[in-house]
């Protein structure tokens, strides 16, 4: 399957919910980052907070960016125990949410 | 200014108006990536269409990623005249649009 490899980045742009304190929030970035050792198919995170200035950013406040070999390694990733465990503590502390998955193409200068 | 060190990544998730033909989102995506040739600050440039299966996109289509070495790098790219002009032609072919800004902090395993 073609379109299957390759490197997949699966971008998380979040807003918590604004009753959420910094430390539950803390808290849950170390358990989202605690799945890198826990999911053999997820191979790196990073994450960060919205700092732009052009007023786009529709009320999102944070990112998250998980690298994948795969696209099935994201199925596989999406559907694990330890996965859907970290997301049962996790999507109920968000205001909203939206999530690609995308094969980036570099530019060639 | 603390803050303002380190690499910065600018992400904007976009969706094309539905109007607007394959070949000019082409033409258009290879003037996006023109802008790392023509924008000292815009260190790089990589982008890709949503391959996600969880059906949290929202209707996003297209991940599109620079890398600049500050925030004042990207208020310099913002600014710059290369692209001004690349906007006037790009933003009215989006249906909709996010810009969020972030500095990665890296996963310690």
């Amino acid at each position: 399957m073609e379109e299957a490899k390759g490197v997949v980045k699966h971008i998380l742009l979040a807003r918590f919910k604004d009753d959420i304190p910094p430390e539950k929030i803390v808290e849950l970035i170390k358990g989202y980052a605690n799945l890198v050792s826990l999911i053999e198919p997820m191979k790196a995170f990073q994450w960060g907070t919205d700092v732009s200035a052009e007023n786009l950013h529709q009320g999102f406040t944070h990112v998250f960016e998980s690298t994948f070999e795969s696209v099935e390694g994201v199925a596989e990733y999406v559907a694990h125990q330890a996965h859907v465990e970290f997301l049962n503590l996790f999507f109920p502390a968000l205001d909203k949410a939206i999530i690609v998955d995308y094969k980036p193409t570099f530019v060639k200068l």
